[in-house]
């Protein structure tokens, strides 16, 4: 049910969360066309959206397949039909994770991460035999997860050596998460996935695949070196993203509706809290979300059920005013609700059910 | 359903949310004596679990009623058959907000709060005739929501006089949510309700009801004050009481399960991220989470499917191996959720659904 009899209610109850699916799709377009014009892949990251509604409009828009964080996102995809799915992450396969990824593979086109040689013994129980791919993951700087370059060629290896098919690298630059640090994190993308792809190919692992991309780092992508880029949160953005400069508040495609419940001059209680916002708060963010129809305002506390705003020399909305806010990080945000409200020129359209809500 | 075929698998799938109920009960217990010792009437805060089978215990306790943050969570224990229920928040209703609170006042015992007179009048249309009770919420020193000790008396009034039962004040000492600010914070919600409680007596409104409490100041309630305290967190505990003082590590009830995915000698990648955890942490929190069984061991990153673990000079656990992590805030944690697993004496019991999961 994509649609419900409520879906025609401009004002659901607050708090919620609201898609505008003009800006949805413009959004869409421009990363397509980024794509396009880089000549690369696009395989956005679901996790971001969790919803097949989404992710229709992403293959439609020319996605070549879809990025999910884990087993139970890939389920939810696959049971929708869609067919060419990467699981971005090291996974570490329980006897019923093995059932669960084996049963996978036979029902779609897979591909999975790996990043240790003990981690690519599980996947073979799981996978050998399947037709599924491994992408042995690199760390590109953020050490997270992922091996170094020069480990790459042992673990590609050992899963070549166990009947998997090693179709290439993916690396995750997630240290481009900060102020001025998007360019340096997508050379270093760059210059981990050309090392990793030098190695294999001199030991006769030539990569097929070789992915990267975040939001924010794939403006600076290399072309020259990738050929898929994995970007998650371009189809909203949020308040991350502005005040990472990857975006303008005007680009923002969801935010909360909440509802002011107390104020004084100059600031405002909203009933968007954390368990609608979510609280994700880098120590760079300057609060807890941003109003984009108050560029000046900031969210200077949270808790469960409240936001407060100071709207610094500006009058605060009154009492019983409805207030947009975009989250700090909208993968979280999206999480915490069972479906979105998706408007089109100030209607509501429809109500997209979040499929994978909760599949973490 | 509380019990799903797959209960008496010890081992789900990483990661997920468990109980020891051996210990929650320890928890209930603890505070029902307290309560019981400090002569104070134990409303406990249902938005920490939103499980029907939980309040269920709480009331077995000994527990008057429950307290909720929202008219979604209200809907969820009343039809579940609770009686009396306080929604300890100063609603702004919609019209579809005043039709659900009018439905909810003629099937349970209601109270709500208030801290405005344009707030007071909204309650007015849907509570006048219910037999609703009305709370005038004070701010006592967390400067989120209520009003000064001298609004009150104005508040108060208004709601008398547009026909509600004003039932006396309440408060959240919600800035004794730092280390060492505990005992100040119960000083100050003792003074602050102590205040309004002399004013509204002088003006003919002595309350019945005085609320306050949770869970890090109610150790120093004021029993000469208050007739009710409303903690949240005690069913579980979390982290953030842990280094708060409130609690030790051995009395977290509930933990994330996760697994290990990436390791080196004294850093592990649990697959235990911000979409199980929660992403709450305050700043004095020494990391994103703790483990009960690594004390010394802090969660020095946390992402969406990513907690980077550094174990500090002991060995980080083996890859696969399965580690308890304490979350920061278990109130964020739970609604992240649809089922609790439980187990007594490590064997798994039950699942219990997170009912009022989503209902903010």
């Amino acid at each position: 049910m994509t649609t419900t009899s409520d879906s025609q209610n401009p004002h659901p109850d607050t708090p919620y969360l609201v898609v505008d699916s003009t800006l949805l799709d413009a959004n869409l377009s421009a990363m397509s066309a980024r794509a396009d014009h880089l000549g690369l892949d696009l395989r956005p990251h679901a996790k971001t959206h969790k919803s097949i509604d989404i992710a229709r409009r992403q293959v439609a828009a020319g996605a070549v397949g879809l990025t999910v964080a884990t087993i139970g996102e890939a389920e939810v995809f696959a049971a929708a039909g869609f067919d060419d799915l990467f699981i971005a992450y090291p996974l570490w396969l329980s006897p019923n994770k093995v059932r669960r990824l084996h049963a996978l593979a036979s029902a779609t086109r897979l591909r999975v991460g790996a990043d240790s040689i003990p981690g690519v013994e599980q996947l073979a129980q799981a996978l050998t035999g399947t037709g599924a791919e491994v992408l042995v993951e690199v760390d590109s700087g953020q050490h997270r997860t992922g091996t170094s370059p020069e480990e790459v060629v042992a673990v590609a290896r050992s899963a070549i050596a166990m009947g998997l098919d090693v179709a290439g690298v993916f690396t995750f630059p997630g240290h481009g998460y900060g102020p001025g640090l998007r360019a340096q994190a997508a050379d270093d993308e760059g210059a981990a996935l050309a090392d990793a792809t030098r190695r294999l190919t001199e030991h006769g692992m030539a990569p097929r695949v070789i992915s990267g991309g975040s939001t924010p780092t794939v403006a600076a992508a290399d072309a020259g070196v990738l050929t898929e880029i994995r970007p998650g949160v371009y189809p909203f953005n949020d308040a991350q993203q502005v005040e990472l400069g990857t975006c303008d508040l005007a680009d923002v495609a969801l935010v909360a509706v909440g509802t002011v419940v107390h104020r004084t001059e100059h600031t405002a209680v909203l009933d968007t809290g954390s368990k609608i916002l979510g609280a994700d708060r880098p120590s760079w963010a300057t609060g807890h979300g941003r109003l984009p129809d108050h560029p000046a305002a900031r969210i200077v506390a949270l808790s469960e059920h409240h936001a407060t705003v100071d709207f610094s020399t500006e009058r605060a909305p009154d009492l019983g005013a409805r207030v947009r806010v975009a989250p700090n990080h909208v993968c979280t945000a999206v999480n915490l609700v069972d479906d979105l409200v998706v408007v089109r020129d100030g209607s509501a359209v429809a109500r997209w059910p979040v499929s994978a809500r909760g599949r973490n």
